[in-house]
């Protein structure tokens, strides 16, 4: 392996390092840019270079922004009153392929004892600072369906008992469009029946 | 996806184009890239930026390289008068792992006439320049056991077939290790039967 190119095993490095690329896919990459014109290459490394540069966190619903507040905040054709609360902002991206057409508010987390993330390394205090200064009339919890998901969850849910003008709503948990009851696990299967309409 | 801020977007794409990387892992890789300390990203795009600045082909193997010869070729560990002869340079990482301790010869292709890729368009006038002008003792034809490197490995022993003081070899085919003699196809199986020691 000594004897690979420097500027090729050092591309080969910073792909192996991303998450579901192993050692053979990061060299297939690497050799595939290589082939490539230098333009196309350069055009991806000034993207990398330039992805953290001009990005903000928005200061409203705290997603990635070049702009502040972002793009979603400001659309007029988006509901303020209807607020979306995930974990990361790539959630954003999965609801927004949606018909949904209220905004979000990004956590950056979900409380995780273990990892010591309580609820103020999340933006929780910002969602209860919105809750009174902006006039919200529903929060639809959406964060992941797993232990520090409803850990979350329930947190926000008691952030909010007292408040009796916003409306506390959560995704609904059931089957996956497309799946075969056969082989849904029991726990969804469960919710699939508490939640029957 | 209008929303998207634009140095995201950009990413997004860039990851999109790279073989074996759909829109879904594009975007989880981007975000994954905006949670990394900046310095971590910055590096990341020189090593794009950079890899094709200084990399020319070894005059000799055509492998790619920052020096002429390449490391391969002058490393007085490799035995020159052994010559490996590749398709593309991603397998001469393949074989490094190997104990094979010859040098290499890239074709860079393999005859493809559906593509317009001729024995003119791969480096085979270099490798008989090569048989004159070094001593080489053997040549390994390590073309890919598909039609194209079946044609160019063809082609290869007739250039050669006047020729008594160079032993042509081919890699052997048969049974991958590990595999389940039940799962093999039949044309792999005849040739195991066919190869048989």
């Amino acid at each position: 392996m000594s004897d690979i190119p420097k500027p090729i095993q050092n591309l080969i490095n910073h792909f192996s390092k991303l998450p579901g690329i192993g050692p053979k896919s990061a060299s297939r990459l690497t050799y595939y840019l290589l082939k490539k014109p230098n333009n196309e290459v350069l055009d991806f490394g000034n993207a990398l270079s330039n992805l953290q540069k001009n990005l903000v966190y928005c200061s409203k619903c705290h997603n990635y922004t070049e702009i502040d507040p972002c793009n979603i905040c400001q659309n007029p054709k988006k509901n303020p009153k209807q607020v979306c609360v995930v974990e990361q902002p790539l959630e954003v991206l999965a609801i927004e392929k949606t018909s949904f057409s209220g905004t979000y508010h990004v956590l950056h987390g979900a409380i995780t004892p273990i990892e010591g993330i309580g609820p103020d390394q999340l933006t929780l205090d910002n969602l209860k600072k919105r809750a009174t200064s902006e006039e919200i009339e529903e929060i639809i919890i959406a964060t992941n369906p797993n232990l520090e998901g409803e850990a979350t969850a329930i947190y926000i849910q008691n952030m909010f008992k007292d408040n009796n003008t916003i409306k506390i709503t959560r995704l609904a948990f059931g089957l996956p469009m497309g799946s075969d009851l056969e082989y849904i696990d029991e726990i969804t299967l469960s919710r699939a029946l508490e939640g029957r309409q």
